[in-house]
């Protein structure tokens, strides 16, 4: 049985969203699988009957409290003990669920996991993951906004990070890891990156292939990039942008006969990131997953998928393997 | 008169490309400007009289060497004194052109723009700037790669050089200035971001609104943003790449009738970043514009056009004048 607990009061339209998005992945996950929403009990209970009544693998527990997205995250989560975020990580860390999900305050996510699940050994600070959307698979940029500024080692610890979740669940068996510069000798890019690069490439447990530009980032030839979270988490969202934009200049420039051709929808839906989501937590002892503040109900499904196969493949164990015996796992 | 000095022995296809780039632009520049074409004499003129007989409104200057895409720069400019970069860049100079593009080696360029042509009062090293296609206008990313490390008064000198080429090239009146950072918040950001935001903020000359994150680049309402060139390089190469990718998801998920309906190749015009071109590279004292190494003819003849209009709208004095003397232009 894997138990998922999904925050009901984070993100912009919580709770509709959140038990939307929970609806929506039941019916694609098997039966021995239970969705926990944590958040105001009664607001909660009352939003899933609106879609019907409480299917039998739905339970609600109740959180009172919300943290704001504008909150200091520290600050909020010693304040607001009965708030969603608090209470979904600290039932994780009991056992009684094996995953927690928050499309809410990403930095109190990452210090409520940090200080409630604890990190595996030889990971100071916690990773975010975002598979961004590539043909013919996506590929793992991380990190995607959780380390401003990181040092050369940091980076290498991504890489390992990056490497077992591209196994466990992207499906990659040997996972190709890039460092994200501007040029691919080893010459090129700033202090940190240069040093990185000389790094990772002492690390055998890795498939290390060197630097890739940024005009490599969705080329496929790498399944993981590693980079700063300063520069991650620009280049993820600009990703976002870039969708939008020419999402635009398809409305602008083709006929409304044009945009309502077959397959027309697969390429909007390609464009619009929000559909995508569950950027992992990786570093904590456990399963966390982080969804955008504007996800898509598709999005919320998405994520319980990933975190599904995270707990399945057992990341959080292979991730501490790894770390401590690098190559042992693969 | 205008002249402009085009490297026609740069980049991945030469002399084809900037011969046809040249020939292109010509129709479509008035009478008084001139183009001069930089590169091994025989073979430069060879290419244009493939086209028909050299038309009386382009020149060729002989610059027998060639500089490669992988030489050290430094060291290239110094040995090929007849390379097309020195010679081109030495007619500057001299006075004899006004305005010198390439598409070979950008080191190389950099290199011989400072060494040759030298920098504006307050400036330690050029800036390269890319107009990104956004709608309704281009936006003006800089640094795009030029300097690795930067300072946070590097940002700042940034800010004003992107201003005045915004105003004189880009036709923003008042360009909105945007520091890329990840957070709106001022304490967001790596250190070097949190320290520009303030220097910024205290610059009574420039029309600086805040922090912009990655999806606000392409937004539209920043016309100039300003980042180190690490950063600034990926984000360049990302965003050609993401054009590359959604024409791919386009081919792969409409049908051929679909892929020929009227406003499809305006579509794939958007998307095929190497239809733009023509980067300043700010700083220096005079006019010169970097295009990518596989520019179309059709880069090539905008960068003539971006070459143009810096030359007729002084830009360079501009920016000299804006540098001793903040908002004094505007």
């Amino acid at each position: 049985m894997t138990r998922i607990a999904l925050d009901a009061a984070g993100g912009d339209h919580a709770p509709e969203v959140p038990v939307a998005g929970a609806l929506e992945a039941l019916e694609a996950l098997p039966e021995t699988c239970e969705i926990v929403l944590v958040g105001p009990e009664t607001s909660v209970r009352a939003e899933v009957e609106r879609h019907g009544p409480v299917p039998k693998r739905i339970s609600v527990v109740d959180a009172p409290e919300v943290i704001g997205m504008g909150e200091k995250p520290l600050a909020a989560i010693r304040a607001k003990r009965k708030s969603s975020i608090v209470v979904g990580l600290s039932m994780h860390k009991a056992g009684e669920v094996d995953a927690f999900i928050s499309s809410g305050n990403t930095g109190a996510m990452m210090a409520a996991g940090t200080l409630l699940l604890g990190l595996h050994a030889g990971i100071e600070r916690p990773a975010i993951g975002a598979a961004l959307p590539a043909l013919p698979t996506p590929v793992l940029l991380l990190d995607a906004g959780a380390n401003v500024d990181c040092s050369a080692r940091e980076l290498v610890g991504f890489a390992h990070l990056g490497s077992v979740y591209a196994r466990d669940v992207l499906e990659k068996p040997r996972p190709a890891v890039g460092l994200l510069n501007i040029g691919e000798e080893e010459t090129k890019g700033n202090t940190i990156a240069r040093e990185a690069r000389a790094l990772l490439a002492r690390e055998p447990a890795l498939h290390f292939i060197g630097n890739v530009e940024g005009s490599d980032v969705l080329r496929g030839d790498c399944d993981v990039i590693v980079c700063d979270g300063f520069v991650g988490n620009i280049v993820l969202k600009f990703y976002e942008s870039t969708g939008r934009i020419f999402g635009d200049v398809l409305r602008q420039e083709l006929s409304e006969t044009a945009l309502e051709v077959e397959g027309m929808d697969r390429v909007f839906a390609f464009l619009d990131y929000s559909t995508y989501g569950g950027a992992p937590l990786l570093g904590v002892r456990g399963v966390a997953v982080i969804c955008h503040g504007r996800s898509s109900s598709r999005a919320i499904a998405n994520a319980l998928r990933v975190a599904r196969r995270s707990v399945e493949h057992h990341l959080s164990d292979h991730i501490g393997v790894e770390l401590a015996h690098p190559g042992a796992v693969a």
